[in-house]
């Protein structure tokens, strides 16, 4: 049995078979339909995530699955002091793949621990958000053909934003990848990301703090929410949330086929006229999120493809 | 594709299709149980209400479909500052229908102009709330037979029961109604009700203050509570709360066909000894909602009824 | 039609029938993947409990039913000044059965005298928790291969502790068992048990202080958590919870085939090294109560066993 907590989790090479099986998924969602019938996903999420969460409910009801488990910590038995190794204990009795959401770091790692059955981790604090890595990696691949020789920009709240944190642990992965970091001062990318993943392998990259000077150069743009959960003083967060906001006639300045990314929800850091740009790809991303968890539901539950007749990797 | 955001979106012929669905539902609910097999409904409700919630999803599940959704907009991405028009276009991909209640009027019409899905507004506000509408008008068929030539009263708080107005709109488009309006004075029926809804049409009604004096002449005796969270002050409240209380001591005053509806939930309006009596009809209306959103969600994603072979209309 | 609001509204051997339907469940679970199918549960929980709506859930889902509710109260229209009798006659017209939390002790009951679904009391407030019972019931037999001839040590809260007090009343009705009490002064077993249970029918029983003293003498040892909720008092929950620790080492005193139940949630009365020991018990009620639910569920339902032809008892 395996889990999904850190993207790391998941070699570069079992990344491409999943979103292979998520691209046969998209083309034919009616040969999936039943492939988990009477399987059964818990959905814990000790912290509220619609997006995330009715994702994972979507993915599994598309597969035939079923559905049970709680929206945000108030509901749940952690308000009397029960520890997440007990409650996927219990959970282990219910359902036959759980994914958890979790404020505290490390908390799905040591649910996965005490499981008798696989655990995503669907978030947790600024740590990982796997599933959210694959649905990027995906939708940069159908939009560009490839996962490699890309040049790729990451615009805004660097610092707290796991998701930048995950997918460029990811794609470092990847060959020929080239990395614009794009952020204030004050949110720039942690110094491990560079030091442990980018500077071992010599993989390119430049931190700057003008996204318009970096549009022509991108192939892909990932856009980023500057969070206001994560600062610590509302001045902090008004001075700069309007940093690094995209707007269409900015747009004029990328090349005709770059793909914006967001991992959602945005409040202001893309304006409504990006929307209708055929470069917009981030309400995609969501589609994507579906098909990716999709897969990996059937491959953690080791579950074969009904058209290939194999699991997309070993569990 | 059709949404169902306000009464009046769908004309008294589409209506009465609709009621007939429901009927023929009512009558043999067993041929309709796989017709929305493999569909999603999606239960968007920014406020709570379990009443209209449950319906909605016992109305899908009976259909054969699936239901995935959030309960309040404490578990909802609306916290990070994410618009209706955003959360749309994200449930447009885990779900085939949307219903949506939620405390600001509009939110509904906003988010279906966004959507790739069909949105039904399970209340906005004060504003509307259809479904309620076509559930009070089949209650009101089934018990009387027909949706003319009826008078019909309303009792209690006319001036923020959305579904007084909107049933009062729906009806106006029927021949030879006649409306009695029941209330104290601060909380008259809206101006705007009669003045572009009644008196355009040369439609018969009163406004009087006396339930007792008005109760022989009704076909149709609506009720409904008067809502603590509608007033400014709790004084107010108290004492008006109170008037207009059915009892079944009053009810010997009526005809002994009439029907008493009220929407639900009650407070003390309605007092309990009356539920046993034949003329109450507010459980009736419970079920029958569940047999007229059965109807829209099928007509809405233009599934055919097994039976006819037709949808009740086109979308 | 029956309900199930306190443990002793069915009778011993009606208990027993139940737990032999469970065991077949559980040796065979496929046998039963269809036998609710089209049938819905209503979970209407107005106190958060993950373990036992998601339990209810589990065991719906498990049986091919479907599932619809609400968590807790803030989500439902208790908020709105609704009577548990009038939701229970909405909930009527959307599901074949419920099961019902509420802090308010009496609250199921008497939503099970107005509704036309069976109604089953997943706990109300200090009072009853009938399926905690059966399944605690359960997880005895199958260990000890019989409910008869038994010692039984109940440890911790005595005072506020339903499940203690519904096990002790049902297996009061059982041949030749033994009670041992262990609590502090403050929180002994309330005196109407001693007088009503099992002084009448001459059931031997003792009320000890020391956990240590009373191990070596137990078939079965029942520990429970001091529940911080039930104390007025800070100062009393703190001096008191850590009393009745059980411990790997305590456990040497201790029969090698004593059972150890705990109705969980944990905090930390049962150490961590225990869990590894073949005595502890407390998981396998987890699983124990999704089986003997789905007994239940059937039975309320009057949905024969597949496997013998029959209902456990008639409803």
């Amino acid at each position: 049995m395996r889990h999904l907590i850190d993207p790391l989790d998941i070699t570069m090479e079992e990344s491409l078979r999943l979103m292979d099986l998520a691209d046969r998924i998209c083309q034919n969602p009616a040969a999936y339909q039943d492939v988990a019938a009477r399987k059964k996903l818990a959905t814990l999420f000790y912290e509220p995530s619609t997006r995330t969460r009715l994702s994972f409910e979507a993915a599994m009801l598309n597969l035939g699955g079923k559905v049970l488990g709680f929206p945000d910590a108030g509901v749940s038995s952690a308000t009397k002091g029960e520890t997440v190794a007990d409650t996927i204990r219990v959970i282990s009795c219910y359902a036959d793949i759980a994914a958890m959401r979790h404020p505290k770091e490390g908390a799905p790692l040591r649910a996965s621990r005490y499981s008798r059955i696989p655990v995503i981790n669907a978030g947790d604090g600024g740590h990982s958000h796997p599933t959210q890595t694959l649905l990027d990696m995906l939708t940069i691949r159908r939009r560009k053909g490839r996962l490699d020789h890309l040049t790729i920009g990451f615009c805004g709240d660097l610092k707290f934003g796991r998701t930048v944190h995950s997918l460029i642990k990811s794609l470092a992965r990847c060959e020929g990848m080239k990395f614009i970091l794009i952020s204030p001062e004050e949110l720039r990318v942690p110094d491990y990301i560079i030091h442990e993943f980018l500077e071992p392998k010599n993989i390119p990259y430049v931190e700057v703090r003008s996204l318009e000077d970096a549009l022509p150069d991108l192939d892909i743009l990932y856009m980023t929410r500057v969070q206001k959960e994560r600062f610590f003083n509302e001045e902090d967060y008004v001075r700069l949330k309007n940093s690094y906001i995209l707007t269409e006639s900015k747009l004029a300045l990328a090349q005709k086929d770059m793909a914006v990314l967001h991992p959602l929800p945005r409040v202001n850091e893309i304006t409504l006229d990006v929307d209708n740009d055929p470069r917009a790809a981030y309400f995609e991303q969501v589609q994507n999120g579906v098909y990716v968890r999709m897969a990996l539901i059937m491959t953690l539950l080791g579950l074969k493809d009904p058209i290939t007749g194999e699991v997309a990797f070993e569990c």
